[in-house]
């Protein structure tokens, strides 16, 4: 997508020397930095401090990385040392384990000599059909939102929580994908930005959409009951963490709330996510799925700019040492809830994703 | 209500000379402060400067200062300007432009040298009366919670949204006057405190129950219909700025989704509120109330603490300048949605409403 009218990817590559660039995560909204990775452990930093962040993005990182160590060293204890470490920058992302195994399993049986080379093209492989994955979920909910501006015959209003944008992925997003793929064939469209609380994701959401010129607006997470109420919301449209086989959602804490008021309000509610985010073997996400207690430090402070000199990062500590908080990470909305799921594949209602899905059910 | 183990009331007398004294709420929750008003002009800059804050409590508290400027002179032109300059201060507020009213009518029939003595006793009368009636709401809502705790043989489990607490009246509160009560009768009861962004009333919230030692826990506004799903919430309970004859709730933004999450999961809603609350003119609340659209400013900056010195006061800039802001102030929870209406003349089905207002229906 595009940063200041420059098409950028969240990661892309350079041949002669061989390196990665990144966009500094930690710095976004309030900077924009890129930064060069050379080797190994310029990756697994980056990872580990969240400069590159978003389950598919880390694990095409970790691909470079594997990539750029066998460049040094081929041997078989390089490759598994460049694993091993690589997994432990953030031990519970999948997306990280089955990006390093699908390497782990090509490189294995090949000669030393050859592994840079190959790891090299699995990594810009990896990247490419993320991409492509985005684009197709894009496309397949552009349709969706045509057929809304050719029945409304104004632009389409929809609302998006958290950030399922391209920073997250390698280009163009989930949720956001649909969004892009709409703006770029000319569909007016205007996002309304949750502002996600307790993390603000909605900044970031603000930021790409501010540098790729999509029309939008920042509410807080209060906010978007009263926008359906009042006939301001056309779709609500979200990215997911995991998808039951039923079509329940478990995303972002708050995620809930705006389908129940979408529902209450007859407004479409749709997810947008790769099949991989489909878990098969789901049926009742609300019950089966344990939810993360995130640290109450999230909600205590709160980061920006100060207020006296917005070129200086600041942050403010908003609760007394002695308050407790509970900062539930994620939440279910019910497949119920639920309009239709975006994927590479197609939109399916709840009702038909199980049986889209029969060739992997448990 | 009690603040570090001593009662107080949002604003108390002294009788000799004659003075007001309020807690400064400009500085809550970060620091606590009390100031000492001695005259019309104190009062005036404290309610101008939202100092004192809260519809109950500005009416109260500008009765007091025209009681002060009739101290030193109690003729009708002191009399008149008093009221335009109290008036001024916050022209919107429906409860200050009622005080005043009444306070002059009281007071324009009496003889000059007896205004001082009839305006001082006015103006404790209506603080007194405030307290009465949020008591006897507390009382109300009291045997509802009683009544749950019999039930469910454990703490009960209060989520409230915004602060509908002692500080915005002049005791007791509305909202929290039902948990004061029922803390203070023994009955266990633990409140989950929506933050209420985009200005954060929950950290009020938060720190009245602190003081008064209420087992609490602060949630983001993102946190609730999680909580509810998985059995965490026994029932909501928030104030009103606005209640119709139907049982329609406008309140803080945010309300109507709690209100939704709470009707998906069968959970009891309640708005407590005076009497006086009740616009019984008020048919549809969401189509015939104008919901006030606030300054971008609220959203744009949080307030805080220093992060590194938690004695100094900070604010933070979260947002582009470039970035297009909504903060509409206020949502309406159809009456559908709610439970009861707790009043200091009982608790009322939405349904129930209208006939028991009809002495003063149109």
């Amino acid at each position: 997508m595009k940063i200041g009218g420059t098409r950028y990817r969240s990661i892309w590559t350079e041949e002669s020397p061989r390196r990665v660039h990144i966009i500094d995560q930690t710095k976004l909204p309030f900077a924009f930095a890129t930064l060069t990775l050379s080797t190994r452990d310029d990756i697994a930093q980056a990872i580990r401090t969240m400069q590159v962040r978003g389950a598919p993005l880390i694990g095409v990182a970790a691909a470079f990385g594997v990539a750029l160590a066998m460049q040094r060293d081929g041997s078989d204890a390089a490759l598994e040392e460049s694993i091993d470490i690589l997994l432990a920058t953030r031990p519970t992302a999948v997306n990280l384990a089955w990006a390093l195994a699908a390497v782990k399993l090509q490189l294995s049986t090949l000669p030393h000599h050859h592994r840079a080379d190959a790891a090299w093209s699995l990594a810009r492989k990896l990247a490419d059909e993320d991409v492509a994955t985005n684009e197709a979920i894009g496309e397949h909910g552009l349709a969706l939102v045509r057929a809304m501006h050719e029945k409304l015959q104004r632009p389409v209003n929809i609302l998006t929580h958290c950030n399922a944008g391209w920073m997250a992925t390698v280009d163009w997003g989930t949720a956001l994908a649909v969004v892009y793929k709409s703006h770029d064939a000319g569909i007016p469209v205007h996002v309304w930005v949750d502002e996600t609380r307790p993390r603000n994701q909605g900044l970031l959401t603000a930021w790409e959409l501010r540098e790729h010129a999509v029309p939008h607006t920042y509410i807080v997470d209060n906010a978007g009951g009263h926008l359906m109420q009042h006939g301001k919301v056309d779709m609500v449209l979200v990215g997911a963490d995991r998808v039951s086989r039923t079509g329940d959602v478990a995303n972002k804490i708050g995620t809930y709330l705006k389908a129940l008021a979408a529902r209450d309000n007859g407004i479409p509610f749709y997810a947008a996510l790769p099949v991989s985010t489909i878990d098969a073997a789901l049926e009742n996400a609300r019950d089966e799925i344990e939810i993360e207690e995130r640290a109450a430090a999230e909600v205590r402070t709160i980061a920006g700019l100060r207020t006296e000199n917005a070129l200086e990062a600041a942050s403010v500590l908003i609760l007394h040492p002695d308050t407790p908080v509970s900062n539930p990470g994620f939440d279910v909305t019910p497949g119920r809830l639920v309009t239709g799921i975006i994927t590479e594949n197609g939109v399916f209602a709840p009702e038909q994703l199980a049986p889209s899905l029969s060739w992997v059910a448990p």
